[in-house]
């Protein structure tokens, strides 16, 4: 049985995210597995990816995984999903897998970025894709702030309610900002990610480069392991998934 | 009479341009001056903008300029308008102006930048903010049709028809493509700018650049004073007005 993978583009602000909670509404393993249908001539084709973002989590090298009951060329299986997707997704490229291999499961690390817009009054282009709080943050104390996340950790503090994973132990590889001249970007990269755990990050930063808590506060609530503990998950908007690291 | 001056960012996809041709839908100087008209207490405040910016397309820095008829405080004017109008179109900045000052006719000069993406396929997050063609232009080819625009011509080649200006002599004093990963950025400064005439420009760039004109064709095209002659517009969603400069 022929195994794909596809690296995809998404703009989320009009998706409820990969997949839906409510088994409603626009989704982008549902416009996925719909156009797959189609070239399977009505025959379901599960899809699995890399990273299960959220309603309004953008993407540029989010990594689906399928298998097709007959081979298809590759470059073919591109165009055609191309031309039945909507434009807000996009499929940048198609390549055979292994047997066996699973977007989410086969992943080693990703990698995702966060955009504050910091201006004074957002800019209406970045307003899709850049969570907007008005005046900089301290760089210094955001950037010991990404710190604290460096490592082999256990996120529990971090992880949304609901999540049903065994260990909330993860290893954060990157953890670091890059500020501009009205915003900041940041970046982390990490062998997996609970549910809102990147979106609970950048609150941590945020409370912390606006004043509200130091470092230490939130050195003390990260180790405490409690949720309730930490601040709000920053906006989905400034969330993209930009790349998943496979073994070769 | 008190003078006043914005500074506007827009993301134009959703408007009509600043003004319409036609007298219905959704324009820029429509919902300025609606807004204003609350703020003067139902009160008609004509707006002047400096770019009669096409439907499609986007401003970083458009000026426009109105007088009221009592004084009231640029901090409390600006949050009042961001207060009142929608997200898509934000102001920045607003200053007192001098007496007389018309936010088309005292402008110096314009920056227009235009955005294309190159990728293989159009990347989801870029369809709003840039114009897509696959594969990128030929370098070289480009800054030497940029290099054509350079200096005081007769651009009546680049003007779309129905312009009713008295000249169409215009002054070019920066026109540069910078070539990116996946895409091209070109900026364009001038004394100002027939109508469509930055995106005729483009279109240039795009016949030159992928051979489909040589760019001593595009000369002799620009130098005919035709505009049958010449290549047709590129997109309007890739343009964005950047700044308006004026006398201190």
């Amino acid at each position: 049985v022929p195994f794909y993978r596809l690296t995809l583009a998404y703009d989320g602000s009009e998706f409820l995210g990969w997949q839906s909670q409510r088994e409603e509404g626009r989704t982008v393993q549902g416009e996925l597995e719909r156009a797959l249908a189609r070239l399977a001539r009505g025959q379901r084709v599960p899809v699995a990816g890399a990273g299960r973002t959220d309603a309004g989590v953008h993407a540029l090298g989010q990594v689906a995984s399928f298998e097709l009951a007959r081979s298809l060329p590759t470059d073919k299986l591109q165009r055609a999903l191309n031309a039945l997707l909507p434009a807000d997704l996009r499929v940048l490229a198609a390549a055979e897998a292994e047997a066996g291999f699973h977007a989410r499961r086969s992943a080693r690390s990703k990698l995702y970025r966060y955009e504050l817009d910091c201006g004074g009054v957002p800019l209406p282009q970045r307003r899709r894709f850049a969570a907007w709080i008005p005046g900089l943050l301290d760089e210094p104390t955001v950037q010991a702030t990404a710190a604290l996340y460096l490592g082999r950790r256990d996120f529990a503090s971090l992880a949304s309610t609901g999540s049903s994973v065994k260990t909330s132990v993860r290893e954060v590889t990157r953890s670091r900002a890059v500020f501009g001249e009205r915003g900041m970007l940041y970046e982390v990269e990490a062998d997996g990610f609970l549910r809102k755990m990147v979106r609970s990050m950048v609150g941590g930063l945020m409370a912390a480069g606006s004043g509200a808590l130091s470092v230490g506060e939130l050195e003390r609530r990260l180790a405490a392991r409690d949720r309730r503990l930490w601040p709000p998950p920053a906006p989905a908007c400034g969330l993209t998934l930009v790349r998943v690291v496979y073994a070769v």
